[in-house]
């Protein structure tokens, strides 16, 4: 059996990484770059080793000639929303096109991409019907296989996860069952791809959810006056209570799904208020974080035009170079729009990409030692970021006025006030 | 030391009992009908055995003056809302006024009824220092112990649970964590009221959520024609899921306590959107599946004058007779405003108590039996009802239109289907 695999991101390289255990795998990805970083066994976003990339039986490659004659192709191309928070199905039709174009009789089309419940019959079997002139569950089949990576996660790896597998026939089930089943710990299936569809989306979404909870309750008690880190811990000695942290929702799943379910149900009239409103509730945060910063500048009778602001980190997540949809560009915007400076440092991220995406600067941390600030805001708890305050102390232009924007909650309120900071947390 | 608890309801009465093995303790409570049947040894919420409740060093009484002389005062007085869903801090006024006439300096009082946070100092304090004379913190002290009391569950009893205990000042808070240290798994300390009252109603803000969430989703997935509970099972192999189940949130503390945190909040000018979206949402929940029921009776041309619907279950949750809040009571009106009849059975719930409460007459389910009908709808799981699909077969009048409303998606589809049902599952 011969498996091609769409798409070599931080979906389809572990995947092909796996299955070339047993199979010959073809790994395609459009971005030339990365099939030629890919090549020499590097993973830009910092996930596989050179060793594991490196095997006998998986060749990276962006020529669609080597598509042709598989048996399974498993597309994993993303699907991220376009700037009016509409679902950008581009890839995932470039793909079912390609595929579509290609495949002979008989081929098993699985689909591994997150997106709203009816996609892949909906939208992307049309396609392949089209280009390939053959028929659904006659002369080809699908099934629906979610990915459930997480970015800089170590131990909720492919191998160690339950895998969901949803298809309308049952051949088409327990093939695609069995072909999972060799590398993950195990395979749960359901013979309906909407309703695997529905799971992966509705994950992310609870994520959301809940962190928006937590979000609109630090603004509550804020406002207050209540430590809401103390309130969410004594809260989690209650048995059935699940610990979320306030914070910034970025990335490439949770801030993203909900739009997508959203946009099938708006298709059906049906308006999902709870999931939007958790939705620009976490789409307002990168701006009160700011705010609060602002804030404590004024407070503090400093001058905006004067002031210079340290942002530690620029990833959506701590430990990862991974810049997708990180909202920590919210900040920065806010601050940009007050007139105040910043320096932005992030030893994870590729600069090169962030000035390109974003046309943002981005330094090492080391550049941190040597410059003076009047507000440190610690957004993104890389390792390196965690020093002890006595450190941070050093790097405030006025020993009196030492702003510390702690998002992440990384040190206890004792702590800040010992070293006498004006400080703010989430 | 000796100890008076007011209330001897779901809270005040577990924890009389436990403390009653170590102190002396008084159980007042200003319902005498409730202290007649205590001193019989009879739990009309059915939590406590005559043998738990008769012990030598606990005295049941209405008497205010067997409160004098106490050291100890715990307050566990209801606080529900009014209807118009702000919180009726009656109760809590009554019980702070009480305590603040009896009081003699030094006198340690604890509150666990569920509020909002800052609602002890600026609420309860003031009145118990107007009516004692005696000055807070000096001459008084208070803690704030939030109950976790959860009707029904036979696991999280207080003894096998982690008891927040919240204070201001340490020499209070180590007092009464020792206090309740004595007939708790353990004590969880936290040097701030507020922070205790927060912790305890932002766990069921949480939960109510999730189950907002799980609603809306169930809307939108009968739209779609995919089996909510399916989906739902299919996530929970995710390592961070929770699966939540959609349904109506009755009872005295999920549906109550948010409403709790949004008054605090638009005091200080704050509108927790989220947190009542989900109220407004789970509030809907009723009517719903009532709807749900008519449309079928319509989509089966069954005319609603003659129609004849059973409900089964009438507690706001299973195998318990709490009808606090109960939302069954939603379908009941919605049936009503369209003219349909229904019958209702629920064995565990007192008849005199609903009939007085709700004008609804409760039937036992062994009258069932004696009844054909049109549609069924099952809304509380009570063991009872849990009978096979085939003996709700027998009881409708015309064995082609068997209208099954499966609220609590107790049933298989594949056996909804074999038994021939038209059916609904939330």
């Amino acid at each position: 059996m011969k498996i091609a695999i769409i798409g070599s991101g931080y979906v389809g390289l572990p995947l092909s990484i796996a299955f070339s255990k047993y199979y010959s795998v073809i790994a395609y990805d459009i971005n030339q770059k990365r099939v030629k970083d890919l090549l020499k066994g590097i993973d830009s976003n910092q996930q596989h080793r050179k060793k594991e990339i490196l095997k006998k039986k998986l060749i990276f490659t962006s020529n669609k000639n080597l598509l042709k004659d598989n048996d399974i192709y498993i597309i994993t191309v993303p699907t991220p929303i376009k700037s009016n928070n509409q679902p950008d199905l581009n890839m995932l039709k470039q793909a079912s096109i390609l595929v579509g174009k290609i495949i002979k009789k008989n081929a098993c089309i699985i689909f591994e991409s997150t997106t709203y419940p009816g996609c892949t019959e909906e939208f992307c079997v049309p396609l392949i019907q089209k280009f390939s002139k053959l028929k659904f569950e006659k002369d080809f089949f699908v099934a629906y296989s979610p990915e459930r990576v997480n970015p800089g996660d170590k131990a909720n790896v492919l191998k160690n996860i339950v895998k969901i597998v949803g298809a309308n026939d049952k051949n088409t089930l327990l093939k695609v069952k069995s072909l999972y089943k060799k590398i993950c710990r195990s395979v749960y299936i359901v013979n309906n791809i909407k309703v695997a569809e529905g799971a992966k989306v509705i994950e992310n979404i609870q994520r959301d959810l809940n962190i928006a909870l937590v979000n609109e309750l630090s603004i509550l008690f804020n406002k207050l006056n209540i430590p809401t880190n103390e309130v969410l811990k004594a809260a989690n000695t209650k048995w059935n209570f699940h610990y979320y942290k306030p914070g910034l929702v970025g990335g490439h799943c949770i801030s993203v799904d909900p739009y997508y379910l959203a946009h099938q149900a708006k298709k059906k009239k049906f308006f999902p208020k709870l999931i939007l409103s958790g939705r620009r509730l976490n789409e307002s945060m990168g701006k009160y974080v700011a705010m609060q910063t602002v804030k404590l500048l004024k407070n503090n009778s400093l001058d905006f035009n004067k002031s210079r602001v340290a942002v530690l980190g620029f990833a959506f997540k701590d430990n990862i170079p991974d810049i997708r949809n990180t909202k920590v560009i919210q900040i920065l915007e806010y601050l940009r729009k007050k007139n105040i400076k910043f320096d932005v440092f992030d030893s994870w991220v590729s600069k090169e990409q962030v000035k390109k995406e974003y046309k943002i600067i981005i330094k090492d941390f080391k550049y941190f030692k040597k410059n003076k600030f009047d507000a440190i805001i610690l957004v993104v708890s890389h390792k390196l970021f965690l020093k002890k305050l006595s450190f941070y102390s050093k790097f405030y232009k006025n020993n009196n006025k030492k702003i510390f924007i702690d998002v992440k909650n990384n040190y206890s309120i004792k702590d800040l006030n010992k070293n006498n900071f004006k400080y703010f947390q989430l």
